[in-house]
């Protein structure tokens, strides 16, 4: 059967995070590289570990948390001014430049297509909005209503139950290479928008596809069909 | 109620892994380092992504996985003789040299000690026989007896079961961050062995004791008494 529904993660898939370190480098100059991957690192770390001890808080809490340890390991005061402004980024991030028209043809062709973010609802519906993506997608799906966080099966399966597509029939479209290990292993088909030219993971996954921009994969789903 | 028994992580906390860096130095001049970071970051990240997603296999199966991939991002060729010497430096790795003191002087004031270890037994069996430790130990706990790895908490579970003492009677001991919070939100009584006085994590956990080696663990436990 071919795809019916495509799922996409949000940040660093859909919305460019690059703003973030920029903003980061004028904050904190030199360190602003440094900044960005350590927060991003911990940030994801504290994600898997609150889910695998089910102590869940939801991410805008988890993001603001890692800004502080990230801050406090590199040395570099965090007055609240700058807290404000990093984290406020993440409500306005821009969207890749060819997103918005691959969405739309995806769209046209009879596609669901949705959202499933480790995001917060607020943090969500107010970068869609930043990005003008209002009306879409079918969902926009939070992690938030099963309190776990991915790559628990738990917040994958929030796409079939919300969209009444089978896992088989959905592609699930990330730029983080864990993202489609845990979604493949949940039992979407998957593909790697592979920005960074990264390696693979080496947890036996083999995307069912891989390119390095959204464009790749409207060709990605135009061949399945 | 004082402390019936005290639980050790392995890696990090009574075996030093410094030897690994010293020999990736040898065989990647100048990358030494990055090697051990970024092999220890995706060892510990594809055992919370594969117990997220139920996929478990064996630690040194991980660590191994954690290798191939480690040298593949850093460009460098890992041969099959250099694959085997880094797998090897497991098995044979040393004791911090105050440990063998402070075990013996523990068990000899009727603790129960044990390992609860990510490590499958054969790794374990010869990490502890190799420091000169058999015997020492009342339990030495893998968790590939319940095929998740820690900070589940079926893994930190194997201690209550297996020493027939309560988490609230048991010290948990590591150098690790982040298994001090998955220990502490189990249940656990905590002892933060901080050999590299890293920054708290931002988990809203403190442990019960912290200091910089095992002797710390010592003075700790005799003011518990």
């Amino acid at each position: 059967m071919s795809i019916q529904a495509i799922i996409f993660d949000a940040y660093g898939t859909l919305f460019d995070v690059y703003s973030i370190g920029a903003l980061a480098e004028r904050l904190f100059p030199g360190k602003g590289a440094a900044v960005a991957e350590l927060w991003r690192d911990k940030q994801i770390e504290y994600t898997r570990l609150r889910t695998l001890s089910n102590t869940y808080k939801p991410f805008w809490e988890v993001t603001q948390d890692a800004l502080v340890f990230c801050c406090r390991k590199l040395g570099l005061p965090l007055t609240l001014d700058a807290q404000t402004q990093l984290m406020g980024q993440y409500a306005k991030l821009q969207a890749f430049p060819e997103n918005l028209g691959v969405l739309q043809s995806l769209k046209s062709e009879g596609l669901k297509l949705a959202i499933l973010s480790n995001g917060n609802p607020e943090m969500l519906d107010a970068v869609v909005r930043a990005a003008g993506m209002d009306g879409l997608f079918t969902q926009v799906l939070s992690v938030h209503s099963v309190q776990k966080f991915k790559t628990a099966p738990e917040a994958y399966q929030l796409g079939p139950d919300m969209l009444g597509v089978a896992a088989r029939d959905t592609l699930f479209v990330s730029s983080n290479g864990w993202d489609i290990c845990g979604a493949a292993w949940f039992g979407f088909r998957t593909f790697w928008v592979n920005r960074s030219a990264a390696p693979l993971e080496e947890l036996g996954v083999t995307p069912n596809g891989e390119g390095r921009t959204l464009d790749d994969v409207r060709r990605h789903v135009a061949q399945q069909a």
